[in-house]
Protein backbone atom coordinates (compact mmCIF):
# COMPACT_ATOMS: atom_id res chain seq x y z
CA UNK A 1 0.00 0.00 0.00
CA UNK A 2 0.91 3.56 -0.43
CA UNK A 3 1.58 5.58 2.60
CA UNK A 4 2.39 9.30 2.34
CA UNK A 5 4.50 10.19 5.44
CA UNK A 6 4.85 13.91 6.30
CA UNK A 7 6.67 15.08 9.75
CA UNK A 8 7.30 18.29 11.51
CA UNK A 9 10.14 18.02 14.39
CA UNK A 10 10.73 20.74 16.21
CA UNK A 11 14.75 22.11 15.37
CA UNK A 12 14.99 24.07 18.32
CA UNK A 13 17.91 22.22 20.09
CA UNK A 14 20.32 19.71 19.08
CA UNK A 15 17.93 16.65 20.38
CA UNK A 16 15.54 18.48 17.90
CA UNK A 17 18.14 17.95 15.23
CA UNK A 18 18.98 14.72 15.88
CA UNK A 19 15.45 13.47 16.03
CA UNK A 20 15.64 15.05 12.37
CA UNK A 21 18.04 13.51 11.01
CA UNK A 22 16.96 10.03 12.73
CA UNK A 23 13.18 10.57 11.19
CA UNK A 24 14.82 11.18 7.58
CA UNK A 25 16.92 8.48 8.02
CA UNK A 26 14.12 5.86 8.92
CA UNK A 27 12.21 7.30 5.84
CA UNK A 28 14.84 6.89 3.43
CA UNK A 29 15.42 3.25 4.06
CA UNK A 30 11.58 2.65 2.96
CA UNK A 31 10.90 5.23 0.54
CA UNK A 32 10.84 7.99 -1.81
CA UNK A 33 11.60 11.71 -0.83
CA UNK A 34 9.60 13.80 -2.79
CA UNK A 35 10.30 16.66 -0.45
CA UNK A 36 12.45 17.87 2.53
CA UNK A 37 9.77 16.07 5.14
CA UNK A 38 7.41 14.50 2.45
CA UNK A 39 7.84 10.72 1.74
CA UNK A 40 6.41 8.87 -0.26
CA UNK A 41 6.26 4.89 0.82
CA UNK A 42 5.34 1.62 -0.31
CA UNK A 43 4.61 -0.87 2.30
CA UNK A 44 2.88 -3.77 3.32
CA UNK A 45 0.83 -3.56 6.84
CA UNK A 46 3.86 -5.06 8.47
CA UNK A 47 6.38 -2.73 7.01
CA UNK A 48 4.22 0.06 7.74
CA UNK A 49 3.64 -0.63 10.97
CA UNK A 50 7.04 -1.51 12.18
CA UNK A 51 8.36 2.09 10.24
CA UNK A 52 5.26 3.52 12.01
CA UNK A 53 6.93 2.03 15.48
CA UNK A 54 10.13 3.11 14.92
CA UNK A 55 9.00 6.63 13.65
CA UNK A 56 7.10 7.06 17.11
CA UNK A 57 9.49 6.36 19.01
CA UNK A 58 12.11 8.70 17.37
CA UNK A 59 9.55 11.57 18.15
CA UNK A 60 8.73 13.95 20.93
CA UNK A 61 5.28 13.77 20.97
CA UNK A 62 4.86 16.71 22.44
CA UNK A 63 7.02 19.06 19.99
CA UNK A 64 7.14 16.98 16.95
CA UNK A 65 4.13 15.64 14.35
CA UNK A 66 4.14 12.88 12.01
CA UNK A 67 1.15 12.13 9.84
CA UNK A 68 0.05 9.36 7.69
CA UNK A 69 -1.90 9.19 4.37
CA UNK A 70 -2.97 6.02 2.63
CA UNK A 71 -3.38 6.78 -0.53
CA UNK A 72 -4.41 3.40 -1.50
CA UNK A 73 -4.56 1.60 -4.67
CA UNK A 74 -5.47 4.04 -6.96
CA UNK A 75 -2.61 6.47 -5.65
CA UNK A 76 -1.02 7.39 -9.05
CA UNK A 77 -4.59 9.07 -9.68
CA UNK A 78 -3.80 10.89 -6.61
CA UNK A 79 -0.83 12.77 -7.17
CA UNK A 80 0.19 15.67 -9.00
CA UNK A 81 3.30 17.73 -8.91
CA UNK A 82 4.70 21.14 -10.01
CA UNK A 83 7.98 22.26 -9.96
CA UNK A 84 11.32 20.90 -8.59
CA UNK A 85 12.22 17.33 -7.90
CA UNK A 86 10.14 15.22 -9.65
CA UNK A 87 8.49 12.15 -8.53
CA UNK A 88 9.92 9.23 -8.45
CA UNK A 89 8.15 5.97 -8.45
CA UNK A 90 8.92 3.98 -5.77
CA UNK A 91 7.89 0.53 -8.17
CA UNK A 92 10.82 1.52 -10.01
CA UNK A 93 10.72 3.97 -12.82
CA UNK A 94 10.48 7.66 -13.47
CA UNK A 95 7.37 9.03 -13.64
CA UNK A 96 7.13 11.78 -15.93
CA UNK B 1 -13.05 17.19 -2.49
CA UNK B 2 -10.19 17.06 -0.28
CA UNK B 3 -6.78 18.17 -1.25
CA UNK B 4 -3.59 17.53 0.45
CA UNK B 5 -0.91 20.13 -0.83
CA UNK B 6 2.53 19.54 0.72
CA UNK B 7 5.28 22.50 -0.51
CA UNK B 8 8.97 22.68 -0.56
CA UNK B 9 10.24 26.49 -1.33
CA UNK B 10 13.90 27.21 -1.45
CA UNK B 11 14.74 30.04 0.99
CA UNK B 12 18.34 30.13 0.66
CA UNK B 13 17.70 33.87 -0.34
CA UNK B 14 15.26 36.61 0.50
CA UNK B 15 13.05 36.26 -2.72
CA UNK B 16 12.30 32.45 -1.26
CA UNK B 17 11.33 33.91 1.97
CA UNK B 18 9.18 35.91 0.22
CA UNK B 19 8.09 32.99 -1.48
CA UNK B 20 7.59 30.94 1.16
CA UNK B 21 5.52 33.50 3.11
CA UNK B 22 3.09 34.09 -0.27
CA UNK B 23 2.23 30.69 -0.83
CA UNK B 24 1.54 29.33 3.04
CA UNK B 25 -0.90 32.80 2.94
CA UNK B 26 -2.29 31.30 0.05
CA UNK B 27 -3.19 27.50 2.22
CA UNK B 28 -4.17 29.46 4.79
CA UNK B 29 -6.94 31.63 3.59
CA UNK B 30 -8.42 28.08 1.43
CA UNK B 31 -7.54 25.38 4.27
CA UNK B 32 -6.28 24.13 7.71
CA UNK B 33 -2.57 24.24 8.09
CA UNK B 34 -1.47 20.54 9.56
CA UNK B 35 2.05 20.90 9.26
CA UNK B 36 4.60 23.84 8.71
CA UNK B 37 4.10 23.13 4.90
CA UNK B 38 1.28 20.94 4.68
CA UNK B 39 -2.43 22.00 4.31
CA UNK B 40 -5.11 20.23 3.89
CA UNK B 41 -8.13 21.71 1.78
CA UNK B 42 -11.62 21.20 1.32
CA UNK B 43 -12.15 23.08 -2.05
CA UNK B 44 -14.85 22.44 -5.10
CA UNK B 45 -12.63 21.83 -8.72
CA UNK B 46 -13.06 25.43 -9.17
CA UNK B 47 -11.36 26.29 -6.44
CA UNK B 48 -8.74 23.69 -6.50
CA UNK B 49 -8.06 25.22 -9.93
CA UNK B 50 -7.93 28.85 -8.03
CA UNK B 51 -5.86 27.89 -5.61
CA UNK B 52 -3.36 25.44 -7.96
CA UNK B 53 -3.16 29.06 -10.38
CA UNK B 54 -2.01 30.95 -7.55
CA UNK B 55 0.26 28.56 -6.38
CA UNK B 56 2.07 27.92 -9.06
CA UNK B 57 2.34 31.65 -9.61
CA UNK B 58 4.10 32.53 -6.73
CA UNK B 59 6.59 29.38 -6.68
CA UNK B 60 10.34 29.10 -8.52
CA UNK B 61 9.70 25.73 -10.48
CA UNK B 62 12.87 25.66 -10.94
CA UNK B 63 13.84 25.34 -7.14
CA UNK B 64 10.59 25.00 -5.66
CA UNK B 65 7.76 22.21 -5.31
CA UNK B 66 4.22 21.71 -4.67
CA UNK B 67 2.36 18.56 -4.59
CA UNK B 68 -1.40 17.87 -4.51
CA UNK B 69 -2.85 14.55 -2.90
CA UNK B 70 -6.47 13.87 -3.96
CA UNK B 71 -7.69 12.26 -0.56
CA UNK B 72 -11.44 11.10 -2.14
CA UNK B 73 -14.37 11.15 -0.32
CA UNK B 74 -12.99 8.53 2.20
CA UNK B 75 -10.54 11.54 3.09
CA UNK B 76 -11.12 10.83 7.11
CA UNK B 77 -10.36 7.22 7.03
CA UNK B 78 -7.17 7.78 4.91
CA UNK B 79 -5.53 9.95 7.67
CA UNK B 80 -3.81 8.79 10.84
CA UNK B 81 -1.82 11.32 13.57
CA UNK B 82 0.95 11.35 15.81
CA UNK B 83 2.56 13.68 18.18
CA UNK B 84 1.68 17.33 18.44
CA UNK B 85 -0.38 19.68 16.25
CA UNK B 86 -3.55 18.14 16.16
CA UNK B 87 -5.64 17.83 13.43
CA UNK B 88 -8.61 20.39 13.13
CA UNK B 89 -11.66 19.00 10.95
CA UNK B 90 -11.86 21.51 8.23
CA UNK B 91 -15.57 20.91 8.14
CA UNK B 92 -15.55 22.54 11.25
CA UNK B 93 -15.12 20.72 14.64
CA UNK B 94 -12.46 19.06 16.24
CA UNK B 95 -10.95 15.41 15.47
CA UNK B 96 -10.11 13.56 18.12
Amino acid sequence: MMVLIAYDVNTENNEGKTRLRKVAKACVDHGQRVQNSVFECLLDPAQFQLLKNTLEKIVNAQTDSLRYYFLGSNWKNRVEHFGAKPAYNPEGFIMV
